[in-house]
């Protein structure tokens, strides 16, 4: 009326922020710990990690979940981004030794509404409260003319804590070592850049045709549509590691890069990984993707987790014990001599189960 | 030439990013305090806090730089992020009262060069050096069809302890407390969407143009040109406030939501902050947005920080004292009893100084 831009004009709309600000307060309660002083403000949390450790290191760890996005925004599943963020980030503090004590989240996108930004904040708060952690706070951008039309990245940070004789860091990882594989719930947060296109889904085609193709039921998967197959959430360990965690001589979260970037990181020098990718089978979303997408073995594991989402270092006396309490876990392999590069892995040519 | 595809193709190159992670443990290094055990991995950074606090609270923030990114990338100029970003978190946690002790990092883009992502972790570690903060680790996630083709966005988390007793939460506030101003260096890192809107720079137009209409020098701006006004990068206040902030009753810093979102946040029950607007100098590139974009004098003020970035309340006896002490602080109003809303921005119809 007055010729006066209003900054919704700009693709920010303060006021529907504000709106979604004081949304916030409730659903951050789902996931407050007793150490928790204030959460979401005034412009910081606070947690009061007070005096119940006698020498605590925090361990911190930024990440976020990669294109996965973009399959469950078609598929209307933005509660599931919360899981993946949290299981991603509680592992890759857990090898260590560490415990969750909070975590922050930060979105940013072009468009998303109200109701989107509510439904990835509760499923992090909802997330939070299963593993334990307090949600502290996190940030929430408009980015108008960065992200494309309808699009959105969400980025997590976790602190935790341990203590500083307990910090696993593989310096106790010797030859003769048994490595032992918990199985993943699919892809995790790994691998979808090169998964969308393999499977030809979330591939530039209208979210409806995406929809539509996630509802195809493959005979490799058994049952499963490729979404469900698809979008499983990143499992956290934490839980099913904590009884056996002072047998575990170190351990790898297999994410980005697979086997040859992750199980290095916490060997020792002179020390070889061997991997008998024959030791368990494959789940079948792998197979369909090395398959649709002609990607080679050698590929696949190079990107995926293939099945086995962290792998435990144990000394070869304490093996049967870790087996039997962890359940689902599987002997893949054994620390050995350094036999000229840090991970083998074997059984790659003759194809692996089922 | 076996119809395998490559990762690569699919947007991901995971030499150049195992190329990119080789170059981080020497950034990293630049930000390091002895407390720190290990950064960039194996999956998390740790950090010692050990026991030299005696109830030692964790103040934690995670934030952005809005759109500001775009101007950066047109104008070349990725080192600055780092400051930008550091300069934002290092003040929301300074408003508690907390000492930062570590950061990390999330860049996510679309077909981010090798180079351009060393530049952006080298301006972080640097600006962390800057302000005594270590640089923990961080994420660089490539994400194809998420981001528009070039653009990037970078996210930041940064924790600070602060011991229990000494919390700074506004509850001391009362009225008859003085407001004081610190200036702010320009816009900071909010409200650039509306700026480059206003301004019509990196607003569309190709990278070239966008150069080139940085390089005006308008008269309102004093010599400086349209480019050096806008990226100006966020100033941290912690080095200028540490030595006053036993006589501070309650800070806000002033970001996305300018005053009349940023000054409530800290205030107790029963108070108002009344702000008189004439009392400082509005620096020229806010009176060219308003111009330019026709933007209403109290739009601009729910945007932008219009050349305050951070408010301190202290109380009336130790005002003169805290003006003289910190450089460039500016009475800027006072807290009075409940008016019928938190902030009264007075002055704004006749306009502002300068």
């Amino acid at each position: 009326m007055t010729g006066e831009r209003k900054y919704a004009e700009a693709g920010v709309d303060i006021a529907a922020r504000s709106r979604f600000a004081k949304s916030l307060p409730g659903i951050l309660a789902r996931a407050r710990r007793p150490e928790v002083l204030s959460d979401a403000g005034p412009f910081s949390g606070l947690f009061r990690l007070g005096d119940r450790y006698r020498d605590p290191v925090l361990a911190a760890s930024a990440d976020g979940i990669g294109t996965k996005v973009k399959l469950q925004l078609a598929a209307g599943r933005l509660d599931l981004c919360g899981p993946d963020i949290i299981g991603h980030s509680v592992n890759d503090i857990l090898v260590c030794g560490a415990e969750p004590l909070f975590f922050l989240d930060y979105i940013a996108g072009n468009g998303l509404s109200n109701e989107q930004k509510q439904a990835l904040v509760e499923g992090v708060a909802n997330a939070c409260a299963e593993v334990g952690c307090a949600l502290l706070g996190g940030e929430t951008a408009d980015m108008p003319d960065v992200y494309l039309p309808g699009e959105f990245d969400l980025a997590g940070f976790i602190v935790g804590v341990v203590e500083r004789d307990a910090i696993i860091d593989g310096t106790k990882i010797r030859p003769g070592d048994v490595l032992i594989g918990l199985p993943s719930s699919g892809l995790h947060t790994n691998g979808f850049s090169l998964a969308r296109r393999a499977l030809d889904v979330a591939n530039g085609e209208p979210a409806e045709e995406t929809r539509r193709r996630l509802e195809e039921r493959p005979p490799e998967l058994g049952g499963l549509t490729l979404g469900e197959a698809l979008l499983a959430t990143h499992r956290p360990y934490a839980r099913e590691v904590r009884p056996v965690i002072d047998r575990v001589h170190g351990m790898a979260h297999i994410t980005g890069g697979g086997y040859r970037e992750n199980v290095p990181r916490v060997l020792p020098e002179g020390v070889t990984a061997v991997i008998d990718t024959r030791a368990w089978e494959v789940p079948g979303i792998f197979r369909l993707i090395a398959e649709r997408g002609r990607v080679s073995a050698e590929e696949m594991y190079e990107v995926f987790n293939m099945g086995i989402g962290l792998v435990l270092m144990v000394g070869a006396e304490d093996a049967e014990g870790v087996l039997a309490a962890v359940p689902g876990a599987v002997r893949i392999g054994e620390i050995r001599e350094w036999t000229g590069r840090p991970v083998e892995l074997v059984g790659l040519e003759q194809g692996q189960r089922g």
